[in-house]
């Protein structure tokens, strides 16, 4: 497989033309992309997500093995884990481990956008910056502009 | 720990007022900010990333055991993947292995607002949906309404 790979999903304002059907669901949910699958990532899961105002999550739930990260990118919204409530708006970032019980609204007259990552619960072991390498060569696009 | 913790980092237009100094640099970057140590994240990093018009990656680099995921929010980029370059923008989503020597720039005439999460190279054995468990109770904010 190769180093990369790239998907263009197109402006958030559209994320409700795709559908995800969730196992047991008759009816498709929109508003909710994922992308492990299609870029074939190995060690997280993402999906995008617009919600509807006076919309909400169709149900509660928690994880078993999955720590789960939410990015607020638009909008206002309001989120439960374990019985609590508080609010979510622009560079709001929350992390739920896998036995916190969660569920979101939006709570405001504009769609509310989040990012939401999963990954496996104590599995980042290394330090962030101690695992990047600095690499000598050149950004192709100064090249370019020279020749 | 508790099962939630959150962070309001604020608009992403003001990302640049917080420094970020990596190793071995005399000066601070500004427009990156790490969430991993604030948030108490277990199984995965996440920076948030402005970029301003005519700026880029003071240099390339590669992980050893992590991949990388970018998503673009806004603005106009190319980012740089083994010599290959090609164009990003809102909804584009990366996936970029350990080794992918990396760099990206902004390549229009607004700042370029992108999310980075590392996450350990195939450390996501289990299904993302299959994780999850649906929990009946309350969205509290319907019973809220009620009361």
């Amino acid at each position: 497989m190769s180093n990369v790979s790239v998907v263009h999903s197109g402006p958030w304002a559209d994320l409700d033309r795709r559908e995800f059907r969730p196992p047991g669901f008759s009816r498709g949910l929109f508003g909710k992309v994922f992308f492990k699958e299609e870029l074939g990532l190995t060690g997280m899961e993402l999906s995008l997500n617009k919600v509807s105002p006076g919309a909400q999550s169709p149900f509660l739930h928690h994880h078993v093995e999955h720590e789960e990260l939410y990015l607020f990118v638009r909008g206002q919204g309001q989120f439960q884990v374990d019985g609590q409530v508080f609010d979510v708006r622009e560079g709001t970032v929350v992390r739920v481990a896998p036995a916190g019980v969660r569920g979101l609204r939006n709570a405001g007259p504009e769609d509310l956008y989040y990012v939401c990552v999963q990954a496996k619960a104590g599995s980042l072991t290394g330090q962030t910056i101690a695992d990047g390498r600095r690499v000598q060569g050149p950004l192709l696009w100064n090249e370019a502009r020279v020749g």
